[in-house]
């Protein structure tokens, strides 16, 4: 299986998702701001990666200090973690991780600085197993919903390259072909980023799945066609009644499943969701730089001034679901309800109202 | 006014909208082979600009004809016209403009092959002439139905490039901002050709009416935002019963208009209304070339190998649709209604079953 993400000896090599499918390349990055470029640049994306990468660089940090006394050394790791933060402020599982890592070491108080540093490697390299187990599970739970036979469309990329493990909404597509169902997979490519074209394209090849590329335009004329079975979608957050926010143009594909009587599921780490929010409206949507609309691999596509908007992802309302999988099983509506009977009501990731949604 | 066509002294100048919007590069064509290629390379493109460039192809072959008597030219005209339907089978502009012209030669069974040779050209100017008068009235009419301070979102391009005249939904948008009224557009990027990015944002800027670019996956977002107050498009050919066949990604605009209960509107030439067809159903679907889905100006966006479907076009129920423009008014539903008694129940153009729909 493809791995985006490499440890060893306080190195993380973090595959340049930038690059894909052209050139599968590696980049070392040796320290902590070396680690939270890559998160800024993009490099690494997918929620669960970030968080996965967020530890690692919080390692980094913790193996590369100078501190001599483990007060010095949590400093340390808080300006750290503020700093990785600040790369991608909406990440929600960014600062997920970095809360999580600096929670253990505050939870250590009598340690030396010695085994603090253990204390903050080993959290990290828990973070990233955790996400493999995680990825299994719900890729378990949602391989469950396809049928032999079955035309599935997907959005984005939501791969073993989006996780530490085999993915959320890839990952149920692959364990149901592992488990020999034959299955044909739409691909939307996914403008502006091209996740789908790029990366799930490339997973799926990978993987010897049968699927075909198509613009994001054509979803609705196959659905017409009666060519999509089922929707399967990956999510950044979703709020306590359901709402989802994802890439944009999830929103759109939710209505036009609604509409051709499709079923339409989300898959996702029963992190995401937040039940802190009840309303998918109060998410702000993040606005990207509007460069990744009006160029396409360095090339303009417009007339030089043209103003363009790149919302980065967009939130589809609980009705339009039928199905949340996470790693505890699949919920049915009325989410508020079977979200909170599944996940305890209660979420391991502690959200600030103003973060958005980080899937790259 | 930015002509794509420009016609003078037996040459054919031809806007290659290929090349738009880095470079505005006209191209000579010289005879009825050269127009032909333009037309299949899609240097000429939009439904009425095809007829129109087909309708000088056919002088082109009549003035260049070495035929001494008119039975041998009319022979000429008809090879020059096979020729010509060839170079894109599913434009039914195409047909239609030379069937038009065929007929014209066929009308002057007395004349010398000289007078022979002036009604072809004279017909073909005709043609231009009509389609500038077209669009002006289809401009009139659909600009009535835009207020003051509308966001307005098109796909593809509709407008003068598309036309010999004003074009057609785009125009209906330029005609209102002429009449004073402050509008700003939303441009649907339109994948895989890039229509909109290329062309519609080129004459946007060039008419000075305030507009922004988006991927073709976010209108659904900023129609949930309220941000869309009404949709236009184009058509390429329409059913009796007001079925619309058009660029991709068409259908799902129509789907998330009506969820959001915004009006949905179609300005095309009456001639695009086929009343010998009722059901869009029946309108076969024009599977193009899958590289223009792979590669975004020369640039591969997928692994080598992929697969990729690029479907032309698709069709729009006529349930979805709030209105249908023409250059004699606003028809309104139930189209199979309102389309006969205002267009008297028969189109101008013949067209074949098996025709498609040709715009670029």
């Amino acid at each position: 299986m493809l791995k985006p993400l490499l440890w060893k000896a306080g190195v993380l090599d973090v595959l340049d998702q930038l690059q894909l499918p052209h050139r599968a390349v590696f980049e070392s990055c040796k320290n902590f701001k070396e680690t939270g470029e890559a998160i800024r640049a993009m490099k690494v994306r997918g929620a669960p990666a970030i968080g996965v990468a967020a530890g690692y660089g919080m390692a980094q940090a913790a193996l590369k200090s100078k501190a001599k006394d483990p007060e010095r050394l949590v400093k340390d790791l808080e300006a750290a973690g503020a700093y990785l933060k600040s790369r991608r402020p909406t990440a929600v599982n960014l600062a997920w991780a970095v809360d999580r890592v600096l929670a253990k070491a505050h939870g250590w108080p009598e340690a030396s600085v010695e085994t603090l540093r253990d204390v903050v490697v080993v959290e990290a390299v828990a973070i990233e197993q955790e996400d493999v187990r995680l990825c299994d599970a719900i890729a378990e739970a949602g391989a469950a919903l396809f049928k032999d036979g079955d035309n599935i469309l997907t959005h984005c990329n939501t791969g073993a390259l989006a996780t530490a493990g085999v993915g959320t909404a890839l990952g149920c597509i692959t364990r149901a072909f592992a488990q020999g169902k034959g299955l044909h997979v739409w691909v939307d490519e996914t403008r502006p980023y091209l996740q789908g074209a790029r990366l799930t394209a490339f997973e799926l090849k990978a993987a010897k799945i049968s699927h075909t590329l198509i613009t994001d335009n054509t979803a609705a004329a196959l659905m017409a066609q009666g060519k999509v079975d089922r929707v399967i979608v990956g999510s950044d957050r979703v709020t306590s009644q359901g709402d989802v926010a994802n890439k944009i143009g999830t929103y759109a594909l939710a209505v036009l499943a609604r509409h051709h009587k499709i079923p339409f599921y989300v898959a996702t780490p029963g992190s995401t969701v937040d039940f802190t929010l009840r309303d998918g409206k109060d998410i702000p949507i993040e606005e990207r730089s509007s460069d990744e609309v009006l160029f396409v691999q360095g090339k303009a596509i417009a007339p030089k001034g043209t103003k363009a908007l790149h919302l980065g992802f967009d939130v589809t309302p609980h009705e339009l679901i039928s199905g949340i999988i996470t790693e505890k099983g699949v919920a049915r509506p009325p989410f508020a309800v079977s979200l909170k009977k599944m996940l305890g009501g209660k979420s391991a990731v502690k959200k600030s109202k103003k973060g958005g949604a980080a899937k790259g």
